[in-house]
């Protein structure tokens, strides 16, 4: 090895491997040595952009604990949270799309039909829809997890001022499938930008929002699990997702509904006398093709 | 955008530069995204692979701080660090090679002939040699870091019982350009385990040790700077470096020496009586193109 050259190295660097390396693992590091090393050669990377890079990393870790997670950003705005779920999307049902830093497990409960607008500002949006099955058949007792923003485009996490579960919940669906709840409109945001990832945002000319949108992870017996986030069509960043999150199937409405329409069997019900906005998106889970638990990350028609 | 694909997200990414951007930055970033998403494309990167990715990256941050450096042992054991050493190397003089994470800035002034061993366990080793141009001109006035660890294998950053600059000093070459200083024969030892890079070490069934090497840095006038380490000709590790970090120039030996040899004019000069030990090495600097300082980043035959 004393004799590695830059043509030779990435040889050099597989022949440490030992055999016993998990076989997967030691191909994603095959091919990682392959691209990074292709990277240094045709950039021709200088040993002063390289400690830029390490620089970068190191900032890159300083700023995140367990509530920032400037890695997940990182990995956003390159484009890579959102390629590996191009990778891996069903090819029939609703498109999976990025999680994002900001899902909190073990959201409270909520009815099908409740409110998480409480006492927050902004108008009432009726939220709605049907889980079901690629074949159509509704799908009881799904389990959904629900995030959003508040108006002003921040997450609970993000400001100190909103309960640690605001706009946070997870709802049980009933025999018919139907989920529905009552929120507010969430506001485009962007990305934290006080951190490694907004400077080079801004080193290369990007801007750091996102369209405003609403996320799920939609989990039922038999089928895939769902991550996605759903986006309203006259939205000004439908087009330039700073994290490149938007697919045509993704894409809602705000109807405004006029005063005095607002349904019965909510949680408002009787409380909401002016205009409001109704939102209706099915959600649609593949069936994973063995129900058997120990095959539940099987997908049904993409691997 | 809300169209993008598995195979357009590349193409996507590039779109989102402003026209401003530094041309160096874009083409940086551009190769970068183009083997990142080709990486995940190739292995099919799954969501589990990719969150695991993503936890590892957080780990060497959060293990890493003034003192530890795990983004560069990271590079280092991949390959990058030598890589770009070897993108870089001139292709006369004394070849370069990792600086590795325990260089100190600012370690004190040692004269020539000097003493780096003080009461260190260990045999005592001459370490001798000239600092020139390729042309054999001998470079007086040029500046070496030197920089080792002790016979237990440790810097010392890494260990407390040293002193926060021992082993490390900064030596300024007479006329002669001669650099001499007596210290201890450092041991092979293995790169730091006990965080992130150690456990993937682990998983890949790769060792961790280097051979032993003495560090230098050396900056003259008018010739390129040097970062370079020397590697004993007969250290078990030569040729499985886990850094990838010896060449063909950079072996030395410790050659054994009779005792009553030891010579005048050194600072333990009549304090040593039994054998004693004497690495030569020159090091031989390239000539910068040209020596204007607003220059000194061009290299003499190498980009």
């Amino acid at each position: 090895m004393r004799n590695v050259t830059s043509d030779t190295i990435t040889e050099a660097f597989l022949k440490t491997f030992g055999s016993e390396t998990n076989p997967r693992l030691a191909f994603i590091m095959e091919r990682f040595a392959h691209h990074l090393h292709a990277f240094a050669r045709e950039t021709n990377l200088t040993h002063e952009e390289w400690m830029r890079g390490i620089q970068f990393l190191e900032a890159t870790g300083a700023i995140s604990d367990d509530k920032r997670h400037e890695f997940v950003l990182l990995s956003d705005i390159f484009g890579l949270s959102a390629l590996v779920d191009m990778l891996h999307s069903p090819e029939d049902g609703t498109s999976s799309s990025v999680l994002g830093p900001f899902h909190q497990e073990n959201a409270p409960p909520l009815a099908v039909g409740g409110d998480l607008k409480k006492d927050n500002p902004g108008d009432v949006v009726l939220v709605e829809g049907i889980v079901k099955s690629v074949d159509g058949t509704p799908l009881g007792g799904a389990k959904i997890d629900i995030w959003q923003t508040a108006t002003n485009g921040l997450y609970a996490a993000q400001d100190e001022a909103m309960a640690p579960f605001e706009f946070h919940a997870t709802m049980v669906t009933g025999e018919d499938g139907r989920y529905a709840f009552t929120t507010v409109r969430p506001a485009p945001y962007t990305v934290p930008t006080d951190g490694p990832v907004g400077e080079l945002l801004e080193a290369t000319g990007r801007h750091p929002w996102r369209p405003s949108h609403l996320h799920f992870i939609v989990a039922a017996n038999g089928h895939r699990r769902l991550v996605t986030e759903v986006f309203p069509r006259d939205d000004a960043y439908l087009d330039e997702d700073a994290v490149f999150g938007v697919r045509d199937d993704l894409i809602m409405e705000y109807v405004p509904q006029p005063p005095g329409t607002f349904p019965a069997g909510l949680e408002l019900s009787g409380k909401v006398d002016g205009p409001w906005w109704k939102v209706s998106f099915d959600l649609v889970l593949c069936a994973l093709k063995t129900a058997a638990p120990e095959k539940t990350l099987e997908n049904c028609n993409a691997d």
